[in-house]
C-alpha cells in the first residue's frame, strides 16, 4: 500500500533531481540569470503533479571567468517545488546546506479538496 | 511530521529524475550501451540512501542514423532503484508505459534493521 | 600553423555541440518554448568568440504526451551561431536534415576590422 | 569556400562542447571515474569524423562531499579528440588552463590518404 503522501514526495524528488541535472553546466551570468530561472520554472511546472515551483539562482556565486561568464553550479540553486497527488501535498526544497546542494522535504500534508493534477 | 517512507520515496524520485536528465542525449549504439548502463548504475549508487540500482537500456530502439549511431532517449530507459531511510525502504521504477517514460513507486515497506545508508 | 578561420570554425562547433547536449531533454511545450529559446540564446552569447546567435524551436514537433507536455529533442532545434577570431568569421548551423540534426558550417570569411571577441 | 581543415576543426569543436555539457554534473568518485571515462570515450567515438578520442578525469579534484561522492566538473576534464574530413585532420583538446576548462586546437594537418570517416 503506497500512500498519496509517498507518491507526492516521490514526484517532488523527481522534479528536483531532474532540474538539477538538466541545467547544471549552463553558461550563465548575473545578466542572464533571470532567463534561466524562468526557463527552469516553466520546465518544472509542465511536469506531472506540480502545483507550484520557485527557482532562485545565487548571483553572488556567479563569479566571472576570464571570458566574463560563469557556469550554473548546483550550489547556486535554491528551488522549492510543491506537488499534489489526490489530497496529499508535498513541499520540497533544494538549497545549499553546509556546502552541499541538499534536497529535502519541507512538509507533507493533506488538503480538503481532492484534485487530480496528473 | 514527515515519515521515513516519504523520505525514502523522495530520495528514489530524486535518483530517477537525475539519471534521466543527466544522460538523455548521450550518443549511443548497441555496442556501447553496456558502458552507459555501467556509468549510470555507478553514478546512481554513489548518491545518498541508494541500496540498489539496475539500469537496462532498450537496444531494439537504438536505430542507427546515417552516421551509424543513435542517441539515448528517455523511452529506452528501464531503471529500478531502491532507497532506504531509517527502516523504510522504497523501490521505484522508470519504464516505458504507453509510450511515456513513467516513473513510479513499486513498493514501500519497513525492514527490521535500522541501517543509516546516508 | 592554425588559421583564424579554423579557430572560428572550432569555436562555432563548440557552441552547437554544447547547446545541444545541455538542453536536450528539457520539458517543453508550445507555451514555454519562448523561454527556452531565450535561455539558450543568452547562454550561447556569453561564450567566447560568439558575435551572434539565433535559436528557433520547432513547435510543430512539440506533440503533447498524456500529461500535456513534450521534451526538447535535437530534431526540434534550429540554431545559427556566428563566431569571430581575429578577422575570421564563421557562421554555422544546426538544423534538421533528412531526419538528422545536422551541424554544419554555412560560411567562413574575413572581415576588415580585427576585433578580438575573446 | 570552406576548407576541409575548417570542417575538421568544426567537428572537433562539436565533440568537445558536446561531451562537456552532456556529462558535467554526473555523480562521480575515484572508484567510478573509470566507468565515466569509458562511457564518454565511447560516446564520442560514435560521432561523425572522429578517428581518436582520449578522456582522462582528474581524480585529485574528486573531493568527497559528506555523502562520500563528488560531481563531475568541467575542471576535472582532460580530453583530446582527433577528427578527419577528407585528408584534413584536426587534433583538439579540453584541459584546465589557469582555472578555466579551455578548449583549443592542438594542430591541423593533411594526411596522404583520403578516407571519408563520415
Amino acid at each position: 500500500m503506497i500512500t498519496d503522501r509517498e507518491k507526492a514526495a516521490f514526484e517532488a524528488g523527481i522534479k528536483l533531481g531532474a532540474l538539477y541535472h538538466q541545467f547544471v553546466g549552463t553558461p550563465i551570468s548575473r545578466e542572464t540569470a533571470d532567463s534561466v530561472e524562468t526557463a527552469i520554472e516553466q520546465a518544472v511546472s509542465l511536469q506531472p503533479c506540480v502545483t507550484d515551483v520557485r527557482v532562485r539562482l545565487n548571483r553572488e556565486m556567479m563569479v566571472s571567468n576570464r571570458f566574463g561568464y560563469s557556469e550554473l553550479a548546483g550550489r547556486m540553486l535554491d528551488a522549492e517545488v510543491t506537488t499534489r497527488v489526490g489530497t496529499a501535498v508535498c513541499r520540497a526544497r533544494l538549497h545549499l546546506q553546509d556546502d552541499y546542494p541538499m534536497m529535502e522535504i519541507v512538509e507533507t500534508h493533506e488538503t480538503a479538496r481532492d484534485t487530480d493534477h496528473r
